[in-house]
């Protein structure tokens, strides 16, 4: 019998902020991570980088304004240094815990690139806000390169576009280890974005939206089920208001009626909930659940989140 | 029949040091990559990452000293970023050039983490310099956090262990992605250095000598070939004496006692001995090239470097 094929997909929550955070979320993350491969799934985790890509960036851009003899490091390798620094410290807490669960399974990172269309509206108004507040000086000197900024209290920061993920690169290395049963951590942020240009790749400035990333990937691997850890427990209609009401489950035919009505925020649920319906499409099988990271719940006993399914 | 496998280790030279030089660089190596890949060879790419590496660890040093909200980075995370960084521009490169010919190969890269013995003499006599200059003050600081420094020309610089490589934790990966006849970029910079600890893995302070780590590779992945491109054309006897010998040809013996007898610079040429001799043995199969990354010669027409065999 065919194995189940699993993507977990994991929000800021399940990663930390700083290092020493980071660390420690792992090993929680880990922890789950690990329900599903004891259950023999096949599973491949992405993730997202919004904080540690903004702090390698940052690093990246003060390095190149104190030491000249450094050039700027655009956002495309930015994005790579942060799947090799998040890869790292999720392939050794993973390990760490099946090995204490006496499984011996290969875990590794393939570093992921995600090919984006030049010609995406999002690179015509670039909303994502990436390092620290510039001055009005500095803001100028960011366009005069070529870069977006917008105002924002207290100064400036600098902007890029937030494009949908179109072919994942390394798909088929992605599939060949998942055929040999083996865990692997892909498409970490969504991918590192790149713009096809004949046969050559060129780093784009960008952060692609991880979440359609993910349910690209899940697509893309012919994965059973896509899940999702985020911050919130379930998917909730009327969120935050009054009349809110938390879903334990969902169609995909009420999410796209519901998307359309405008229930999902922008940014945080609405690409989650979009990542599920383009999963979904008109499979019977496929599903997707999207549920807060807990260690105190099991997610396997579905006594969490929102499940959504044809 | 089964394919041939060739490990290819590259050398500061093949890579460059700053970013714009690192996309030129890339470009020219996968020329003489494609090289093998067109002969049909399965073909694993491991890196250098010095000039790398360094300048991640100064940005992200640079990064605790300006901005209290970040921690220090330790060796093991910088070494998991220049990974990202340079197995990006890398399979990219490769990428390309082998569309260029017409062929469709999947390349990627395998974040990859190699274990050391915390008891490696390496740890009691730290000699690679890392990061800038410091001041007396600073390299007091760097002391009390337990880093070791050594006093160079005009101040102090920090120094890191280089240990020998023990096992490589994605071996298993690397394998499954040849086996499925794809090309594989990994060990980058000798490797992301742990030290086991039960079952965890602990990132140690050091940088894993990387000839010595391809070598090893090259063992594990059972090898036809190690090629390992550098700055040098030839091995040489007497090397920059007046009686200065180039060989084309060099047997594993004759390679052990040269080394016994000291003709070979530690740092640069002795390591890449002792990578070639450890991954011969006593096969009759296996071979060594250690020869110049130069576009205008055919590695593989056999008129450059020398050949080491049994």
């Amino acid at each position: 019998m065919k194995k189940k094929r699993i993507v977990i997909a994991l929000g800021h929550s399940a990663l930390g902020t700083t290092l020493p955070k980071q660390q420690e979320a792992a090993k929680r993350t880990a922890k789950a991570v690990a329900e599903f491969i004891t259950r023999d799934c096949q599973v491949v985790i992405t993730h997202s980088n919004g904080p540690q890509v903004g702090m390698i960036h940052l690093a990246m851009s003060e390095l190149a304004r104190d030491f000249p003899e450094y050039t700027r490091t655009p956002m495309s390798v930015c994005s790579a240094m942060s799947q090799g620094y998040i890869g790292y410290d999720l392939q050794g807490a993973i390990r760490s815990e099946l090995i204490g669960r006496g499984i011996y399974k290969p875990v590794s990172t393939i570093l992921t690139q995600v090919s984006v269309d030049p010609y995406d509206e999002a690179f015509y108004r670039p909303t994502k806000k990436i390092g620290r507040l510039l001055t009005e000086e500095e803001a100028e000197e960011e366009e005069k390169m070529g870069n977006h900024v917008t105002k924002v209290d207290g100064g400036y920061r600098r902007v890029v576009a937030t494009p949908k993920p179109q072919d994942i690169l390394e798909i088929d290395a992605i599939r060949a280890l998942l055929d040999a049963d083996q865990v692997v951590i892909a498409c970490g942020g969504g991918g590192i974005p790149v713009l096809p240009l004949d046969h050559q790749l060129k780093g784009a400035s960008a952060v692609i939206e991880k979440d359609i990333a993910a349910g690209h990937l899940a697509d893309q691997v012919d994965a059973d089920m896509l899940i999702i850890l985020t911050g919130t427990e379930k998917v909730c209609l009327n969120y935050g208001k009054e009349n809110e009401q938390a879903l334990d489950y969902l169609s995909a035919s009420d999410a796209r009626k519901y998307m359309d009505a405008g229930q999902f925020e922008e940014g945080t649920m609405l690409p989650k909930i979009r990542a599920a319906v383009d999963f979904i499409g008109d499979s019977a099988i496929r599903k997707c659940l999207i549920a807060k990271l807990d260690p105190k719940k099991q997610i396997l006993a579905g006594n969490t989140g929102t499940m959504i399914g044809k």
